[in-house]
């Protein structure tokens, strides 16, 4: 066991438990100031384990966004919204909405995303892998300078559809409706995907808890593949290998 | 300096120098067969450098696809492409493409989006923090069981529009027109933000080479970091920590 390894890690894991405190005792900076509904086990679950704290999160919506700049991004602070729901909706709320616009609005269904702050680069990978099993094709790791470990989980699975200009509606009522019809049917998918993403989570941590009570890093791994192979010469025991492969 | 990481890293590197052969002696396996002439620069870019090969890419596009189910995703396999341009598009393009449509069509403008596989972490951060700096929010790592590291570049940037249900058209041609001048403007602003990942990509190679002709380990940099501190009594000579930190 390389010494320098352990206290490196020693001082990221201290890191670690102080940011997920301050994390977990700061108040909730979103507008609503609580996590949705639909994924409270989900981030219950991840909050639980010692090696995650979740950062953002949104179980996935459909917003009525009224803008200045149809073509381009629009930015939040230039806009108003018309209406938000977490759940599913009935045309007759997308109409409601869409007669208050005075500038372009666009329809939008978001679907789930999550940050979650990860102890090491291994438990980020396992988020990642049950991400990407249930469908969050656009989910990734990102690894800041000071050592901050973020797995993104991401869907693919939206709509982006322009309605207004100038505050003059574009579309008719049977388009509204077929709009709600889809908007909804994505919502419902969303869900499946939210709920196959945690059983794989379960899974993959459950499997973790009895395998690795002290999960390795990667380096560790590598080492003990290395050292193991010289130590056996390619032969017999490799036991301890497969008790540390998380992701078989 | 731990022998075990530098026959492992000696490992890894020797894998990845196969692989970047693998994938370059390859037929494109694309539709097209070719990258994509907006971002012909950035693909090369990447390739020249032996710590990097691009294993797939899409400059952006607007697309027109006719699919059966229109609320859920469209899988590639049951669809037809009415329309595909790389470039600018008309309204004429697309209510010609929307006249032969039988089933549900969606209108689509699909960003500029690029696989990198990286031989290190630190080669993949460096690509994703480029990424992020030049609007590519999505963007994410990804690294396998088997040591591959792979840097997406992925926008949020996008446009998704049902305009067709059972071959009837939903949208009348003044919204088609609407439509195109909107997806026009997201290409637009996407070749922007190619270019300034371009940029933002060549300096930071250019500051890599400068300062690391050969760029350390994560672990090798914490290492050092600690070692370090422990020499100096934390006083005096920074000069190496400078040099070594290409994030700055």
């Amino acid at each position: 066991m390389c010494l320098r390894t352990d206290s490196a890690a020693a001082v990221m894991e201290s890191t670690f438990s102080r940011w997920k405190t301050q994390y977990l005792n700061r108040l909730d900076p979103s507008k609503k100031g609580s996590v949705d509904e639909d994924i409270e086990h989900v981030v219950s679950l991840l909050n639980s384990r010692e090696q995650f704290f979740t950062t953002s999160s949104c179980s996935g919506r459909i917003i009525l966004i009224d803008g200045v700049a149809a073509g381009r991004d629009i930015r939040k602070q230039n806009c108003v919204w018309l209406y938000v729901s977490h759940q599913k909706c009935t045309s007759d709320d997308l109409m409601t909405g869409l007669t208050k616009s005075t500038g372009d609005v666009v329809l939008k269904f978001e679907p789930f995303v999550l940050h979650v702050q990860c102890r090491r680069l291994e438990d980020a990978q396992l988020v990642h892998s049950a991400a990407i099993n249930s469908g969050f094709r656009n989910s990734g790791l990102s690894v800041g300078k000071t050592g901050k470990i973020i797995s993104a989980i991401r869907s693919t699975h939206g709509l982006e559809v322009p309605l207004s200009h100038g505050g003059k509606c574009l579309v008719d009522e049977d388009y509204i409706q077929f709009l709600t019809k889809i908007a909804n049917e994505k919502m419902e998918e969303n869900l499946n995907r939210i709920q196959r993403f945690f059983q794989n989570l379960q899974s993959a941590l459950s499997a973790e808890t009895l395998h690795i009570p002290d999960s390795p890093s990667i380096q560790e791994l590598q080492d003990s593949q290395h050292t193991q192979d010289r130590k056996e010469g390619r032969t017999g025991n490799t036991q301890k290998k497969k008790q540390l492969n998380v992701y078989e």
